[in-house]
């Protein structure tokens, strides 16, 4: 029996039609048709109620509804041995991408400028850049990242990228460790950062490392708002440090009402969508794991706790 | 003799420089330097102060430093007979490619409606739509037009175009005439129109022709002022059947301070900047334009008058 849960019941009936149309051998069940606990041996879910897992002790393996799992690594009802498998892409890649293009391409044609002028009346025109003239460097080059960084080095920006270990990506300078940061940071007219919330990256987006940035740059944060110092941003931003920001991810989601970045003019605030979950990619990556599990062999997207991801 | 002129003395300073670099050969001068009106033999020029080629006598071609020569068309100074070329793209397309870009993508991906959300302070997530699902009419289908067009048709949109006369480009759908443009209109959510400004032309964009866009539709113009009827635009927007607007070109610009273009929610207002000329590139066509009519060859984007273009 493969439960399916989102706090969204319209969301849970849309995945409970497609994955039973998938996979018809299967018993996909929502949470208010649960009446065996003990029968549960998959769970599939975004969001899960606290204590859920605790109720079902026979779960064998979690897919989660997306590419972020550090909500669910830190629950304590769910035992360390049992596998959670992630989205790959999920046609995330292609949204961050379009996301992220998004703000250079803004960066690069002065909008952020001309929507200033636009609000004061002011007919001015500024001097043209060429993509090559705006230096992107790029915070994770996983699946979503390295795209993210080719779909801009295609639009002729200068892209430079940097993770945690050393990679390789075609048409990208690629970075890594502390000291990559440090020159990653130094030659970055935007930063896009689309790293996962880890151990490692909590707070990385630090006020010293924002300073770092040249002056006149942008942050564009589209991974977890726990990487980012919001204070510090806005200091920066205040400063003149830094000229602007495209946020869709917060410290606290739903952004607070009263917090300073929503009326801010240099920022942009999203509600975490730049890259929502594509229902039929979802289904079609979920129950191949299902059929790979079933025939004893191992999913893909399985995330290794200590990572993170 | 070759006069350099435009209404800024810097830019005229930065062209002189560039021109007597390409073709040391020949003499250039500015506006200034000019002391014999008659062995003037070729005009450099954008935006010539009226009256100015009556005070020449013995020109043989005007360069534009732009691609829209029709305010140079309408002047009463200068004669028919007289050769005028415009540049063919001058950095111009791939301009243009991504301001139209950068709005059909903040529609794709409802960026204006989060800014309004943003304003309100209003955190809600709209449902995501992939480019294949955003359908971009592109007015105009010459150098420019057929760039943005295959740009747009390679970031996944549905894509059609429309021209005067019936054209082929590859992977867009091409109408052309009267029927052809009804059938463009119903069928755009983005109409983009880059069309210069000519007699068939003008006027192009008006009420009627806006309201047959589909409902919830926007309008870019990049193209020229006076093809747009702003006031019906205007009213669209206020009814709700067009979402917003991107406009870089007015029908009188600067865009006067009392312009309700200006403050309208909906309407991003930019000056004129969407296809800039880049000098190395004006240099380079305007100057082998000079070498070939030196050879008594054709030069390269030579005005059609009835045409307008």
């Amino acid at each position: 029996m493969i439960l399916i849960h989102t706090p969204n019941p319209k969301e849970v009936a849309a995945y409970l039609d497609l994955f039973r149309r998938a996979l018809p051998q299967h018993d996909f069940i929502s949470l208010e048709q649960l009446v065996q606990p003990d029968a549960v041996q998959y769970v599939i879910t975004w969001g899960a109620p606290p204590q859920l897992f605790a109720t079902l002790p026979n779960v064998r393996a979690v897919f989660a509804l997306g590419a972020g799992v550090d909500k669910l690594l830190t629950r304590d009802d769910l035992a360390a041995e049992v596998p959670i498998y992630r989205l790959l892409d999920g046609g995330m890649a292609a949204q961050m991408a379009e996301y992220v293009r998004y703000g250079v391409l803004s960066y690069q044609r002065h909008m952020d400028v001309y929507r200033r002028q636009q609000a004061a009346g002011e007919w001015k025109m500024l001097a043209p850049k060429r993509p090559a003239q705006v230096r992107v460097g790029v915070l994770g080059l996983g699946e979503i990242g390295s795209a993210v960084a080719q779909t801009l080095a295609a639009d002729g920006y200068t892209v430079s990228g940097w993770s945690r270990s050393a990679k390789n990506v075609a048409a990208i300078t690629c970075h890594h460790g502390a000291d990559g940061l440090a020159a990653l940071l130094a030659d970055s007219d935007v930063l896009a950062c689309v790293l996962p919330s880890t151990p490692d990256t909590q707070g990385l987006l630090n006020g010293e490392r924002l300073a770092a940035l040249p002056r006149g740059a942008m942050l564009i944060n589209a991974g977890r708002g726990d990487l980012l110092d919001e204070a510090a941003l806005l200091a920066l931003l205040d400063s003149g440090h830094l000229r602007c920001a495209q946020l869709d991810v917060f410290a606290s989601e739903p952004l607070p009402h009263s917090h300073a970045l929503w009326a801010h003019p240099g920022v942009t605030v999203t509600p975490h969508i730049a890259a929502i979950t594509l229902r039929d990619e979802a289904v079609s990556q979920i129950a191949a794991n299902l059929v790979r599990l079933a025939q004893g062999e191992e999913g893909a997207g399985r995330v290794v706790r200590g990572r993170g991801y």
